[in-house]
């Protein structure tokens, strides 16, 4: 029997409704809406589709879009300059400086300046940091996005075995710690792993973000194990990603598609992210977005 | 045949050598000789014993001894401006705040205030995130100490799969940091973990740092594994570990022994990371400290 698709678009739906709500309930309760800067530096095509969707789902979501723009030969001390405003402005909740930029940008120096609770990207040393003591703090959008597919699926996680393949410092590593924290046993693999059908047949929960397309197979999936692909490529027939999904759909439970799986969630935590940095700049509790308890 | 017993005791005085060598060269080239600020706060018999045992090896690798007491009903300003007061001294490479503090202190909110490149312990948020990120940083020196038994003994990590059995912030996560930087395929194991003795036995390199005594026997141990046994608890005949060694030895390669195996190197990697210190902050390139690497 193949398995249950996980439907991203329709539960990143539901999370940017979510937030819709929390921002609404905020600005009714005497609190200001939610501000994203995005901070756009040059002109790469990109960059500007990614920038303009998060602006339009920023301001759908009724938050304040604060957006930026710096021209791609702006030197490093006009671009911290900017952070440094936006830091500083109570009217931006969340600072979000769009990858990559220009080469001549040292651009872990301009990262450093994002305050680390308006971090909506949950990128900085400061959250990494806090997400590996286990301490409150903004996580990255991607995992965070897993985790809330996950949650809608029910899917149990304590005592279960997860495995990571990856170890990006976007997604692997702080998605390995996600999983700990909701008491999985959680094993990380990547490009040096000896054999990785082996290790990746031993998971209940199998996250692939690896960054090679159709690197995972159903030889590599244990039998009703919940699959989630990270992977998105463009390919002669469409986007895929790193997991051959049809052929694992015949051994797993369930499993995500690309596209409609992982992507579309990314988005929705970002104003998940934004909410909560709004919500704790203004002295309020944190409030369940989808399930998902902010963290 | 029973396993090769690791020397801790043997290899930390090697470690301690070698950091005495380097402070040496260190003083010899111009430099100041690293200052390692202990601050006590109260009277615990358990934590005056620690402290005195660490200013000792201090002084014994040429190092200036700069400890701090305060008394146990210190209120928290007069102890943050002692941190303020080290963190902005240059004599004071390394601040190490002996915990536990006295209960009406906020502990975090001390650590906090040391600097990440004074902070010798490993065990603020920001040096937690640069380990996280894989950027430099100091590292806790517990774990980091099991790298270097590791090191010593040419424990190959590349591809091994490591099991780590224990997710405190001191040592459990940390460490499965430091092995996934080594490129072995890391699983981290808690008391949410199925069948801990399946886990286990898949290990090449086993780290336990559970905090119970003999929970490891020979039946979570594969033939030839190395395994490292980080717990230490007093018992009727002496101090024992996480791990039942005796019954182990017939099954490992390699063991570290309680007493006498990660125990002493905690202190000889305190040492490493105040010279590690003194030399960034004087602008000297990192050494080579016993086989590890800096990082």
């Amino acid at each position: 029997m193949p398995a249950e698709l996980i439907n991203g678009t329709a539960i990143a739906r539901q999370v940017r409704e979510d937030v819709a709500r929390g921002v609404a309930e905020l600005v009714a309760t005497g609190g200001a809406a939610p501000g994203l800067a995005t901070v756009l530096i040059g002109d790469d095509p990109a960059s500007e589709v990614y920038v303009r969707n998060k602006r339009r789902a920023c301001t759908a979501a009724g938050m304040i879009d604060q957006h930026r723009h710096l021209p791609g030969d702006v030197d490093q001390a006009t671009a911290a300059a900017l952070i440094d405003q936006l830091a500083a402005d109570p009217a931006v909740s969340g600072i979000l400086l769009q990858l990559p930029t220009p080469a001549h940008l040292d651009v872990e120096v301009l990262l450093a300046r994002i305050p680390a609770d308006k971090d909506v990207d949950g990128l900085t040393v400061a959250n990494a940091g806090l997400l590996a003591q286990g301490r409150p703090g903004l996580r990255p959008c991607t995992p965070s996005g897993v985790m809330a597919l996950l949650d809608q699926h029910d899917v149990p996680l304590q005592g279960a075995e997860a495995v990571v393949v990856g170890r990006s410092v976007l997604v692997g590593k702080p998605m390995a710690h996600l999983l700990l924290e909701r008491h999985a046993t959680v094993t990380t693999c990547h490009s040096r792993t000896r054999d990785l059908a082996e290790v990746c047949r031993r998971a209940d929960v199998l996250v692939v973000a690896a960054g090679i397309p159709g690197l995972i197979g159903p030889e590599a999936v244990k039998p009703a194990a919940t699959v989630i692909d990270v992977g998105i490529h463009r390919s002669g027939n469409g986007l895929r990603g790193d997991v051959d999904t049809a052929a694992v759909a015949e051994v797993a439970s369930r499993i995500t598609p690309v596209p409609g799986g992982v992507g579309p969630m990314t988005i929705a935590l970002l104003l998940a992210n934004t909410l909560t940095a709004a919500r704790r700049q203004q002295g309020r509790a944190d409030g369940p977005i989808n399930g998902t308890t902010a963290s």
